[in-house]
């Protein structure tokens, strides 16, 4: 399926083409005498926040080896944390998934999601948003919160065309600052070429419409910009907040959760500065977690939605009752 | 929308009414344009167990007191555990989820749901198997874990008509024989008069095509039954096997897994015998945690999937990871 999408990108009518139901939807209608059903609930889940609607969206996820995956530990020492958590031992398997909130102003992004051009394990945004009703044309502001490749490429197609074609971009100035710098680029280490060379790519159809912000600022309105460095130079998560109501979109605060919450100190192979990230992840986590603030993150097991509670070497995360009713 | 299903079931043409889908479904049309999008994702999950099927089917919830609800334990002691899981403190929100299994010989329903006569937050099965392409006339039998009316009155509708025509409804032996006994109904205190007649009446209507099962019989191909008695006095749980792939449905055996799988000690006002009842609990999660077997439940958090992990003081439930794809 997911090279079927890729080939529906290949064409110049984008939106239109991705916006086709995915098999895994179209197979909820009544099966056929004799034919038993085989589909997949559509992954989005939606929930009220004051008089926002947020939506959290799949995208499929990706798998890499246990091992390796966290610097200077053991790797039978990540494998007994992910088993006592009912988590395979070999395998970890990485879910995305994008936020997106309805205001009485527009509709939000946050990060854009693999573009179905990472894995073939993901790529079905574009089929969930149909799903959800949420048409890209219809976002207002894609909210970025650092560039990695799984949270900007999603922002145009294999062949460089734009997927939100009425979206500002709004990026951390920090992270515009580094990723943009050819003075970094040129020392950069081998395995961080990609995202030089992806983040020009990305944004380049988006250009006259991209918008730099700082930490603390409200980038629209009820949404305000807390850096969260460490992880990347400039990744940043966002504070929701209308009315009464508030939840923060942790982006890449915690990769898993099951790993980096519960085990803050640990640093993973994604994080840019360890040492940084690690006391990013404290901070944060211990404001969230003594404030029970409803979140949302990219890579938490879907649909990505809970509270965080202090456990004594970190922090586990509580997902929250599934609801029939929004 | 759970009236105007009542409304719905209020009319001769049962099945065809029921199949209609429910407006949190039909809300994932496409917005209009300036309309934010606003229903919920259907309530489905499915997944493989060997060439069988499970889907799990979500109807909702029903809402009580904390306080009361656990026996002989200090209101605020069961509130901390409930907290110390990122749950309320005050209200206990009790999910209702439906296990079906469509085998290569037939679609097999595990427990009947509430027919949307039981609470105005639950009725929400018929959408929801509508949406995962489950018809109830598809369904070959109807397996009961016992005859509390949560898991019975989905049966009938408010009319009295069957909501599975073509089914085989397969019951345990010393749950028909408890709740079939005259004697037992005239002794039965004031709170379980109700089980005892909406037994008759779920039943009579099916009565040519009831099949009484024994403890460790297998009721069907791939399906075993397994006395855990003491919730009521037939509960039994089902072992479901295919290949080499295995699970238990767990039905009533705790309700919430946050607090009858955490103090599998403690005794809910559900449960008619309390010690039997902690006694089955015990040895039933010690066995699926030393397996590591995939569980389904129902009153476990949506999509009521998962495996149990032995803790300090009982079992935690460890929910699997939500697929994209099936």
């Amino acid at each position: 399926m997911t090279t079927a999408r890729r080939q529906l990108f290949a064409g110049s009518a984008l939106v239109a083409s991705a916006l086709a139901l995915p098999a895994s939807v179209q197979a909820q209608a009544p099966a056929a005498s004799g034919q038993a059903p085989s589909g997949q609930a559509p992954g989005f889940y939606r929930f009220r926040l004051g008089d926002f609607t947020v939506t959290t969206v799949h995208d499929g996820s990706f798998r890499r080896p246990v091992e390796g995956f966290v610097r200077d530990v053991p790797t039978a020492e990540v494998q007994d944390l992910l088993a006592g958590q009912g988590l395979p031992r070999e395998t970890l398997t990485v879910p995305f998934t994008i936020t997106f909130v309805q205001t009485p102003r527009g509709l939000i992004a946050f990060d854009a999601g693999t573009g179905g051009q990472m894995a073939p394990t993901a790529g079905q945004m574009m089929g969930n948003m149909r799903a959800a009703g949420l048409d890209p044309a219809a976002v207002t502001a894609v909210v970025v919160s650092h560039f990695h490749g799984d949270h900007i490429t999603g922002l145009t197609t294999a062949q460089d065309e734009v997927v939100f074609p009425n979206a500002e971009v709004i990026v951390p100035a920090a992270e515009w600052a580094f990723w943009t710098d050819e003075a970094n680029a040129a020392r950069a280490p081998q395995a961080q070429r990609g995202t030089f060379a992806n983040t020009a790519r990305r944004f380049a159809p988006y250009r006259a419409r991209i918008r730099q912000i700082a930490d603390g600022a409200e980038v629209l309105p009820g949404i305000r910009a807390v850096a969260a460095y460490g992880h990347t130079p400039g990744h940043t998560i966002y504070h929701v907040a209308d009315g009464g109501a508030q939840m923060m979109f942790l982006a890449d605060l915690t990769n898993r959760p099951e790993v980096n919450a519960m085990r803050p100190d640990w640093r993973i192979v994604f994080d840019m500065d360890g040492a940084m990230a690690t006391e990013t992840r404290r901070r944060i986590l211990d404001r969230v977690s003594s404030e029970g603030m409803l979140v949302t993150g990219y890579h938490f097991p879907f649909p990505a939605r809970g509270t965080f509670l202090r456990t004594e070497h970190g922090y586990r995360f509580a997902p929250a009752d599934w609801s029939g009713v929004v």
